[in-house]
């Protein structure tokens, strides 16, 4: 033990107090000072229990109190319950009452940022990190963070409330809503990948238009999102992009997608909104996807999804069933052999699985 | 409509002449003043119809004025036709001519640049946004553009007329030709991944080589080309590179080869002239790939390709014929069961398809 | 020849004893000038044999020395052969000794750096290049060089004799160790990806943790590592990660493993000591990987593995055997088709193969 330094200092009672849930075993006056998961809490943390992956742990967990849905009471003796609605959200509220702190805003601009004169801002509403760049004619919304070696580029706009990670680059033009966050690295609006092959050669084609990217999204480190060939490429409102992330040029995304990271999406292709895609997926271009529509890691989509609400596996992307199917099948691909085998020889082997 | 602000004034008729096609339907006085694609474009835009996926669109497009290829008519009424090559290298010319202009070259370097007094470049000739940083020992040549926060690291040399983006970092000695476009982010000569496994642990292996890049090449936003061990890592002339791509040490890549999105090719590995990779393909190290071949996406190539010219999909990669006929028997694997199970009970179900 | 300009002057004996082998055939007063891989190698060079792969290329080249591990005679005539118990790390000794040198550390901090005066660091032990920037709170280790327009955040901590390359991201609070080499463009501390699902809006649970890297630790060009939800994403000592890998929040990696191109491993999975991971692969959330497990390329990971050792391969990832056993299969499906038809038709194909 001993490795958990004390960060709070508060009791089971204010715990199920400030997460607005019920005490159900333990003392109120217990007293708390760390927070850990429930393989590594000791009776100091508090803990919870968001996912079933976990309920192994929930039943031999040291922790001093965990969080916990309701119903839920597998949990080792001694350890102190609390049972809310919705334990990820809880603990969420905990980390943030009493957990490091995000560096708080502080209006201002270095001296050590470079902002070109026809930068349009209000240096007392705004917050620009040394090393960053502010190209001419670009605006910065008020509470707006600009990260240390953010490049912001000529007549690119960006809005309220943002936070632009160290070493963004937002190109010429680009347009992002209020309250996004772009974290480090994350390219908005580089060329699109257009060429036409003539004589021998591949010929670049213009790419002049913007990327727009609504209000409240999310993207992550080192994403790239290109810039439409002509017109815009969108990103939704409320969409969240992960890290490494790519979204090809006049894409349009819609609104409240999840994109998990190492997915890429191809040119021209317009996806629905509520849609997710999971980790390592890939969408073919000038596709089209139907609102909430579900995809598994790894899936390769090559052609449109119209029906809305669907989850789809595989590459080739398939309903998630046929994907299963498939599986199944291949697993008994060794009995198949041997059943067409035993045919062969005059025999029969076994009875009627799988047919 | 009214969300097409008028960005250009000119007619059918100047349209037809710009591009040197025929306007084979429609009045050449009919005024136009935008552009978008053939399901955004009211009466005001030209459009164009450059691929097949979009004969519906082109079918019901509300354009004013769209660019066809010979032979094509089954375009709704009432709007303007003009017949040409090539309609996407058509309407380019029209976006360059009327659409928002990339930044131009303006010489100079920012007193917001970092140039080691032994860099080496006519400032008159240059163009060095401010936050870029030049070290001792480099060479940046005329009309080159470095964005700001780009890094030029010692000893390396950046050719003529080239645009080095925001935040690229191009490592010590590495060498770039003329007209080279590297995208924001792009890293240029970072160290091979070379190890070996003494003692229990992983002891570096120096990578003490360069990158060298030849004329004409694009790299798209955070690709990253890893420098040689010693000798070099080669980007051939003309080679166009999409974002996120990841190219090892000592590769060489020939000419005019395309790299779509999220592909990575492993070290050592030597790829022919006019290669296509199409987007998140995998190429083992120690290969070698004829010219002319190309790879369908997702693919994962583990061994060499010798004749020049074939298609390949799949992991493994196989030629595209082979692909589709395992696809093609994995599709009928239900069916296959249910006629093995048939043969055990004794009876014969359905017939000989798909032998 | 002559395009190797001579860059060394030694002799056949020289490196004979400078990599303590044996001069088991030539001249020991053979003069050589350059080194280079055994088909480019002229006669003015040294060259080695490191992988099976080459076979063929040693017995055609025309270096003037080849390194040979022991037994290896089977070579062009009229090369000179040394024996070495390890031709790459012989090798290695010679590129260190005569190459092109990587630079230098040079104590000292830019004028154009930007460190806030609370920044932690000995001006004279450290190496902090123009356009770095350095936050208030963070420490910097004696020995230690930081790239230009890296950025190292509030609170972070660098250890000693470590390389953080350009354009590099350290978030708020993250932990480097000592020796540590980040190549440019790589992002430690990002947020996680983590939101609950409310309202039809995707809230952010706040990422309040931090990344803490081990001693020894490389980072390959534009990999993101993430900050814990709470508590540390860690990277253990010695482990090599090369570029473009992404590893989520609260995962824990073992110590002296090797992660390859372009693999993703997602939030709070735990990977033991010694793992590996080939390019392209992706692990799943929440699971465990015991120690010393291989992955082949583009495995995809969708369960824990509790036993050490084994090597997996495929999506789902399975035992290598079974890998191999499925693809065995899957060839001879074509020919299962047949002898099912063959069975239907009331005639027997073939004889028992592969059953």
């Amino acid at each position: 033990m001993g490795r958990f330094d004390p960060i709070m200092k508060t009791t089971a009672g204010e715990i199920a107090k400030l997460v607005e849930g019920a005490l159900i075993r333990g003392e109120a006056g217990a007293v708390l000072t760390n927070f850990a998961a429930l393989d590594q809490a000791d009776e100091t943390c508090v803990s919870f229990y968001g996912n079933p992956k976990y309920r192994e742990q929930l039943q031999s967990t040291r922790a001093g109190l965990v969080l916990v849905p309701d119903g839920e009471v597998s949990v080792a003796e001694g350890v102190a319950l609390v049972v809310v609605a919705n334990p990820v959200i809880a603990f969420d509220r905990i980390v943030r009452q009493y957990g490091v702190k995000a560096s708080a805003f502080t209006a201002g601009v270095s001296s050590a940022a470079s902002l070109h004169p026809g930068a349009q801002l209000d240096r007392d509403a705004v917050s620009i990190a040394g090393n960053a760049f502010v190209s001419s004619g670009a605006q910065i919304g008020k509470g707006t963070r600009i990260g240390a070696g953010a490049v912001i580029g000529e007549d690119a706009v960006v809005g309220e409330d943002c936070i632009i990670g160290a070493n963004v680059t937002i190109c010429q033009g680009c347009i992002i809503g209020d309250r996004v966050i772009l974290h480090p690295g994350v390219v908005v609006g580089a060329d699109g990948f257009g060429f036409e092959f003539i004589d021998g050669r591949h010929r670049k084609i213009e790419q002049l238009g913007i990327v727009r990217i609504g209000d409240d999204v999310e993207v992550g480190a080192s994403s790239t999102i290109d810039r439409a060939r002509f017109g815009e490429t969108v990103i939704g409102e409320g969409t969240k992009i992960d890290n490494q992330v790519q979204i090809g040029h006049n894409c349009i995304i819609g609104k409240h997608c999840l994109i998990v990271a190492q997915s890429g999406i191809s040119g021209s292709t317009r996806i629905g909104d509520y849609v997710t895609l999971a980790a390592q997926c890939g969408i073919a271009g000038h596709l089209f996807i139907a609102d909430r529509v579900t995809f598994g890691a790894r899936s390769g989509v090559i052609a449109s999804i119209r029906e809305p609400g669907g989850t789809y596996f595989g590459y080739p992307a398939r309903p998630f069933k046929e994907d299963r199917r498939e599986a199944m099948r291949l697993k008994q691909l060794g009995r198949l052999f041997r059943r067409v085998k035993a045919l062969e020889s005059g025999t029969l082997e076994g009875s009627g699985e799988a047919g």
